[in-house]
């Protein structure tokens, strides 16, 4: 057992989190991230609607009975996304913790904090982190270079990132990106934080609601295979590396290039469904992290979880232990 | 005492390098990293001559009589560099430990190896750090994409590239990059690492042989002040942002741009001169890493090794030992 803030603040058994996914935030997987005693998310806007939402949670809450979150990305979109209307669901069906990224969280804090809910907050930068504390949130999940989806566009990775997060906050921080085992969960502790939050990891269980294809993938996988796309815009994104990612980074690698010359080919959730629901690899831009080059094999959530507990406390007890003489 | 490969290899008292930095890397600051029991390298290509580094080797042991190693960093250059002569007087010399850099190590085995010479060599990829271990050498230096410097083209920072290196490896790893604190140390021994090297964090040192105004920007700056240049042209560095690396970056963005476009204001050891000799921030480019973010006040050799090495022991003995139950 591995026991720090993040344990005892949401009675969980381990300080591993399963962050926000979307498309794969859904009952089977996050029921079988709690059933392993880490902290899994649902993510709400995989949802169609706030009903939507509120049913997932019934039905998550119908295979396990231990804690769990729900992921709140806020971004700018095109057709308003209803958020007050989903942060009421959250809050009325008794959600004691929420993730939220994107966009500051500010407007949502007033009333998860009446409700008792506490709320991570994702941040790319010590900048970004110190402003959400001041806004009031109660964790900062810090998010390196080398994670999967948006990485920021100031390319700092955990090595610096974590540490230099700790420093400059008051608040615990969680160690999000590049982290996928044993290892991994023992450096991020080093580092200060309270617990590692692992995607791509979870990406390659037997609960992910993906297709085997997609798991195979990122077994076969190095470090080397993902595409950091949309720089240009301002949106960077890491992505894995197919002939889709690598064709939007071409193109948008041109002179004077905008987003619309890419939209088509990103494709968004009609990519998303070629690849993920489907198994098409190549069908759409599909989200890993480099941690695809620390995933050997596609295991059951809870063999996932128990592997990188016994790892690092072997790296903690033993491994470290003895170095010191 | 945190005892690993390194230490018992190299007779050592502590797992931390001083890698080979150009320019830095003479008898001042490597007998004072040698007194304090870490190890470091004089840079062989600092030295005019293969005559002068032999005298630099017997200034530096004049002033320690600690182990330290010398750097052999291995470029194209338009000149001709006598390598074999700067081997042959580091073997003449009866130094025991070579640090190369740059491409393939294979030509100067055999002659380390006839004398006894260890050789750590520096790779940014699992796949350079296999091709040396098949050539030879004892040690990897395995370089994360937040070094100072070159950091290769592939973008994998430390938390998934050493692990990487230590599942693929035979031979014994030493991180590098992103490194500068007893935290750091800690995570690196945790992802499999037996030492870390660090570069950025000897500069703001008493000892290092540059003009105060660098040192105190390195404090000065954060994980934010370095900018990547020469990506284009497939020779990527890390250097430290000012006026003169941003106007490179700028330059180089364009469309066609040639090494021949930024030549003259990369400028080369004329620039080094300018900042790290005179003091001028602006005169050039220069090289720190991320790790920038990490560094808070210049002390004393001794007083940065003794503080790491203390906060090391602290982190594994003290906070991850209490987080196990």
């Amino acid at each position: 057992m591995i026991r720090t803030e993040l344990t005892e603040t949401f009675g969980v058994d381990h300080p591993i989190l399963c962050g926000g996914m979307t498309g794969l935030g859904t009952a089977e997987l996050i029921s079988a991230v709690a059933e392993a005693g880490a902290l899994g998310f649902l993510t709400a806007l995989t949802q169609p609607t706030p009903e939507a939402l509120a049913a997932e949670i019934a039905r998550t809450r119908e295979l396990t009975d231990k804690p769990f979150g729900v992921n709140l990305t806020i971004l700018p979109t095109i057709d308003p996304v209803p958020y007050d209307e989903y942060r009421r669901v959250i809050v009325e069906a008794g959600i004691t913790v929420v993730e939220t990224a994107g966009s500051s969280p500010k407007p949502h804090l007033p009333d998860f904090k009446a409700a008792g809910v506490k709320v991570i907050h994702k941040a790319t930068s010590v900048r970004h982190a110190l402003s959400a504390e001041r806004a009031g949130v109660d964790f900062i999940s810090i998010d390196g270079f080398e994670c999967a989806g948006h990485p920021g566009e100031d390319d700092v990775p955990g090595l610096v990132l974590i540490p230099a997060a700790t420093r400059a906050l008051s608040i615990p921080v969680i160690a999000s990106g590049g982290l996928a085992d044993g290892r991994g969960l023992a450096a991020a502790l080093a580092l200060g934080a309270c617990a590692a939050n692992m995607g791509t990891r979870f990406m390659a269980t037997d609960e992910a609601p993906i297709h085997e294809n997609v798991k195979q993938q990122i077994v076969a996988n190095t470090e080397l295979d993902t595409v950091v796309v949309f720089r240009q815009f301002h949106n960077s994104a890491r992505v894995v590396k197919n002939s889709v990612s690598q064709q939007i980074a071409e193109i948008g690698a041109q002179p004077g290039a905008t987003f619309a010359d890419v939209a088509e080919l990103a494709s968004g959730a009609r990519g998303r469904q070629n690849v993920l629901a489907e198994g098409d690899l190549e069908g759409g831009m599909w989200w890993a992290g480099q941690t695809q080059g620390l995933i050997h094999e596609v295991a059951s959530v809870k063999d996932v979880v128990d592997q990188i507990i016994a790892d690092a406390e072997q790296v903690i007890t033993e491994r470290l232990a003895s170095l010191v003489g």
